[in-house]
């Protein structure tokens, strides 16, 4: 085993939470060398000469033999990722948005260059999924991966829950204990959860799909009444994402605020925590419930990938190349609740069963079966309107 | 990747869900080619061709590149496990009393000889415990490992807590729908948890622990005046495995029921389920949770290390080789309860700060604070009295 020198790019609160997590882990044999960052004159808690604004300087230093990936920015990163993995540079990122959007370009890359990308860090945080479904559900029994993937939507949820806070407080709260993306949007409409089930379908039934085709909506909409319907039923609101074996050719998969009843797992996963139910034919299901975000956790998740270079440990795919391969559909059936006030916003949505109405001056809802295809082509307007949507379990 | 083909030794309920989920991994490429199994006469789901009852069909076979070791008997299993691995045969065993005693030796012949032995069937049924610790919690920040290791005792509390069933029916029910080992006691007199607990310990922490060594202490003595208790604190008892790294040199380690309170994670493990509580700097908690016992769920648990064994995988004991070594120390406080009818039992204990006292014509208890040495020492006393004892979480 050689010394890892570590050259990385992004100093914010991962970056600075695995700096903290590495001088813990003495015996990791692992040392940050080099850090590159944006902003001139920011105050950091380490000496300027750790600190280089130019990429060069990190991706042509023959001593760097890792390189680890924590900025924010998609773009940034896809470049930097790309330019180290041609460079044959093992790379460890944490950049969801970025593998959810070019996993397909960067699979095929790792194999070209006979190099490693490794990124457990983007998924969940301190929970193992990626690395568990790679290597320990690596047969055909896997049947479903569900879970409560956003730290802080599900921090937001549970504070108007539990301690009826209002949203916007909630919001700032989980940005001010560090758990929010700088971009609030990517959390509470649901995007940061669609990656990184892009990312966990990929290790679970070897597809790739794209971010632009699938369902995803998130809390943003929610009001009391929603939350009203929700107790009124004995359930929690909670931000599900979901992909699930249909048949034995094909899966579907989406990001739904869904009404979750008690002896559901994650109905009690609560906070700041994530939660993940794994569920296959003979072992049934299995749940993995850890903190999802903040520094430390993700820092320490991003440490597991560091040690793992150190065994030359690379993601094999073993899903995508050597199982049979399945087709995502969007022709099957979502109960639905939509909570709505102008009756011409019902037009967007074909119900073909209808269980549930509910008029007043006030709001109306209506709960019925919808066909997921038929959601995905009017989703932007869904998003666009004054209602709000939710699955029932 | 080569096709495997299996030896399986012993084929009662895991044996027999090995084959069933066989079936299902179609990808796998693995075969059961000969089981050999120790009764004649037997009525069996297979055809007789596939049996035999001579170890050394198998042992001899060169088509057979992997042994799965499925039988009861611990001393038998070690002898077919060393023998498998002197031939420089992988081995795939689910029997944890064998690992238990025998791990040390036994790692030492997997060096020698260049074979892997794969085990995590042998700790936790369908939850990836070993594979976890090995690969995932492979550094210096693993503070504990708590948890609920034996479904079938588990499944006992719970019908005793949760249905009022007494002691004898629940353990009927418990063999009754296969999750109680063929020798009860392993279960409710907690060694089966202990067995599972030195394997983690050796992955945790790189430290054997012999079980002769460590404080077990099981369910079999429980009465309905300790349920009282615990209910009044508003507790559950379950029999918890516990360990704990006490400072930077140091681990201990036992198994004891104990009074958990609902704001733990396996407070909520309930019936035939196993629940691990991993404990480690930064990432705080996670929680692993699923089925700890029947055929199919350890079934689907072997599954996954024949799978690995087409990756070529083999345990690296990384905390045991890489990782400084902690010694194990039973100086150390341990808060006990302690349910008593005879005056002359307290004897055994040396309380040193006693906070609860209770007598009356009925039972006695009491609570206070021991050293975990001075339990162990008199272990066998304990277990011979009509009395019973609890941690305080």
């Amino acid at each position: 085993m050689s010394k890892i020198k570590i050259g990385l790019f992004g100093f914010g609160v991962v970056g600075e939470g695995l700096h903290e997590v590495l001088k813990k882990a003495y015996t990791a044999d692992a040392e940050i060398v080099k850090i590159c960052v944006k902003h001139h004159n920011k105050k950091r808690t380490l000496p300027d000469s750790y600190f280089t604004y130019n990429p060069d300087d990190i991706l042509n230093d023959p001593q760097i033999n890792l390189i680890v990936e924590l900025i924010d920015d998609a773009e940034e990163s896809y470049h930097i990722v790309k330019r180290a993995l041609e460079k044959r540079i093992p790379v460890v990122t944490g950049n969801k948005k970025m593998l959810a959007y070019h996993l397909e370009e960067l699979i095929e890359l790792q194999k070209k260059n006979n190099v490693a990308l490794l990124y457990d860090a983007s998924a969940c945080g301190s929970i193992p999924v990626i690395r568990n479904l790679e290597e320990y559900y690596d047969n055909d029994l896997l049947l479903s991966v569900k879970g409560i993937l956003n730290g802080s939507s599900n921090f937001i949820l549970s504070k108007i829950f539990n301690e009826h806070m209002d949203y916007a407080k909630a919001l700032k709260m989980a940005q001010d204990l560090g758990f929010a993306e700088s971009n609030p949007t990517f959390d509470v409409d649901g995007y940061d959860s669609l990656f990184k089930l892009v990312i966990i379908t990929v290790h679970a039934f070897g597809t790739y799909i794209h971010p632009d085709k699938a369902l995803t909506y998130g809390i943003s909409k929610l009001e009391q009444w929603d939350i009203n319907y929700a107790l009124e039923k004995g359930t929690r609101i909670k931000l599900l994402a979901d992909v699930s074996k249909l048949n034995d050719d094909e899966i579907t998969m989406f990001v739904l605020p869904c009404f979750v009843p008690p002896d559901k797992y994650i109905y009690s996963v609560e906070d700041e925590f994530n939660g993940v139910v794994i569920k296959g034919e003979y072992y049934d299901k299995q749940f993995m419930f850890g903190r999802g975000a903040g520094g430390h956790p993700t820092g320490s998740s991003v440490l597991s990938d560091i040690t793992a270079r150190q065994h030359d440990y690379k993601y094999e795919y073993k899903k995508r190349n050597n199982y049979k391969k399945m087709s995502y559909t969007t022709d099957c059936d979502i109960k639905l609740y939509v909570r709505y006030h102008n009756e011409k916003d019902l037009e967007l949505f074909k119900f073909h069963d209808i269980t549930e109405k509910y008029w007043s001056e006030e709001y109306c809802f209506i709960v019925g079966t919808v066909k997921l295809a038929d959601l995905i082509a009017v989703q932007n307007e869904i998003k666009a309107r004054d209602l709000f949507i939710a699955k029932l379990y």
